[in-house]
């Protein structure tokens, strides 16, 4: 075991910032000391389960084939001690012997203030009408020739949220060329492209010319999906002007002026149904998704595919109140970005983050067509790991 | 606006099993009496948000085109009564009018009575090794052709969790026909179609011949996939059994015996991350997740793509005991439904449910291959709802 044992259980890099200087075996665990004095704690069952020797793991495909049930109960460190390179060596009582890079295991370390580093985010950036100028703005050509821009761009959907691509092929289905850029198109019942035009039997208000209140796509879905991509291929009617508004930031004001309504929206589930004749999602979510530190991670709403509020009768006034504030706070001008499509524009978007809206627009007045599709969140984030490995 | 005009917002059929006999206009609601003497309240927000006439519910699309944010907000009705077919008459404060149907109204209701008969739900049956022969078996022919079949499979897919289908044609992508009576497939960095078999450049373990220990597929992803289908079109190799375990049975098993450790798990983020070249997947959610009511709702759970613990260091010790318990559990005869795939079988299994395993084969001693396809829990459910429609 050497070195490039250590690396098969994980494709990141892990460069060596610290190295170990102390390793003592206490009763259930392992107490190291870092180069700049962290302590990390590391338990004989987490290093046993963690060993990345090649019996360990499979060779080829990276993955664990040791399984920590098969370590005996009493399975005790006899020796531990940190190597020339600054890792950790164990020898184990049922005579495995393990070896561990510093770089690895700094990185997974479970000290408290080495997860409290892993958790350190960013704030999140919210966008109003104001920064419509300031939206990342990018050309097809770029990304779909170069990796850089394509990184750049996968970047601002997941922490914008909200971006424009000029100069995409009139074609159809070129939006599929750059979404294909991420991962494979979602699917769904829509089929992998979507024409957004008028038609004569609609089975959405999407596909009719009346005016459609911001919204997300797809809130019937367990998951909703994760980016949605709209192609402008001709847009000669009258009205129908786009609308986007940044669920985030509707939110956060909620909880700032009105936190009992927040609350309310954060925790009461909503339903939503399709009413279409050939199929019947339904999936109930509140319309405010929040983590386990209370940040806000999805908005879920369309009014036009809502049930019924299912809530006891106590508590409906107070969800009437804050779900009209909600909708109400969708309307004002400060947080909507309103943009004309043109032939060649294409958004991006985080359809679990970003409402969208557009115009009543009048159909024997020209044509407008537009092309969507969709890519999950998983592939988005799986991408830009990929081509931050690279970068 | 009649009888017609208020079945617009819903495909399903709201028999009428009781009527009105009375409604009161009170401070902000109405209260009904039904005339089996329950008393059902509805508030005039509630009401107004919900009519389904023809100006306020698209007539082709059944979308609501009315947003409540626009009824006034001293909206209240002048009168309400009862109509003829036992349904509820209103006429607004602002001139609008509304008229409900007994047989929705009923199914919508919200007083205590009428939530908790929605809610109950029957006890979930879970199985084990002694109930292999009990297990749903279907023709492949019976499925494809006869809409009832279709709806009993899906039945057993959604309450069982697991199901074989015999004389699936030993044709590439038989596997997708039936997937198909259901839906489109759900597309993975895998494929639309995945070969299960042994591999040169293995990119998982389930591509080489090693035992795979039980495991759900891709918990790596935000939700795994909701069915999965595996069709044997060769099994010559000596080894290589397939291993079925039933996740909620182990769950249950676990929170009736260590209930600590049921908790652990249900409350642990665990990580998974794929260890791919070309794409790099990661989740974290506990082991065992649960619903508002505490029911187990799935398992997610496999050793080989699993990330190191993170969790405190005083926690770890409680999440080692916890898991090796579940592992253990996992590998008890009483659990494991064991069988060998003879060409022709097609086994559907619920794969946020249910754990599958394999035995180690050897590759040299004949040819195993079998094709597998997801297709996701929102398009099973959507599909039973339809096909309920017109059962």
């Amino acid at each position: 075991m050497g070195i490039a044992a250590t690396m098969i259980s994980d494709w990141r890099r892990f460069p060596i910032s610290e190295t170990l200087v102390d390793a003592r075996v206490q009763e259930e665990s392992i107490l190291t000391t870092w180069s700049d004095g962290r302590l990390s704690p590391f338990h004989f069952l987490w290093l046993r389960d963690n060993c990345p020797c090649d019996r360990c793991v499979h060779r080829l495909t990276r993955e664990q084939v040791f399984e920590i049930v098969d370590a005996p109960a009493d399975l005790a460190a006899v020796s531990a001690q940190p190597d020339e390179a600054g890792g950790l060596r164990i020898r184990w009582s049922d005579g495995h012997e393990s070896r561990f890079d510093a770089g690895w295991l700094r990185a997974n370390a479970y000290d408290n203030v080495s997860r409290a580093e892993r958790r350190s985010r960013p704030p999140k950036r919210f966008w109003r009408a104001e920064q419509t100028e300031a939206l990342p703005v990018f050309s097809f050509a770029a990304l779909a020739a170069d990796d850089g821009a394509l990184l750049d761009w996968l970047r601002a959907l997941r922490d914008v949220g909200l971006t424009l691509v000029k100069d995409v092929p009139l074609e159809s289905e070129a939006v599929t060329r750059l979404a294909r850029r991420i991962s494979f198109v979602r699917e769904t019942s829509f089929g992998v492209v979507f024409d957004v035009a008028s038609k004569p039997n609609p089975d959405s208000n999407a596909y009719t010319s009346i005016n459609l209140p911001p919204h997300t796509d797809l809130p019937t879905r367990e998951v909703q999906p994760g980016l949605q991509f709209l192609h402008c291929l001709a847009n000669e009617a009258s009205g129908g002007d786009s609308i986007f508004v940044d669920g985030f930031a509707i939110a956060a004001t909620l909880r700032g002026r009105f936190p009992e309504d927040f609350e309310i929206l954060a925790t009461t589930p909503v339903a939503f149904w399709n009413k279409d004749t050939v199929t019947d999602y339904r999936h109930s979510a509140p319309i405010i998704a929040t983590d386990a530190s209370g940040d806000v991670t999805e908005i879920r709403y369309s009014n036009s595919v809502r049930g019924p509020f299912d809530a006891p009768a106590d508590l409906m006034p107070g969800l009437y109140r804050a779900y009209r504030r909600f909708m109400q706070l969708g309307r004002e001008a400060q947080f909507r970005i309103v943009r004309r499509l043109e032939p060649g524009d294409m958004w991006g978007f985080d359809n679990r983050r970003v409402l969208h809206a557009r115009t009543e627009f009048d159909p024997n007045s020209g044509k407008r067509h537009l092309q969507g599709c969709y890519v999950d969140r998983d592939e988005l984030l799986s991408r830009i790991r990929v081509l931050e490995r690279d970068a």
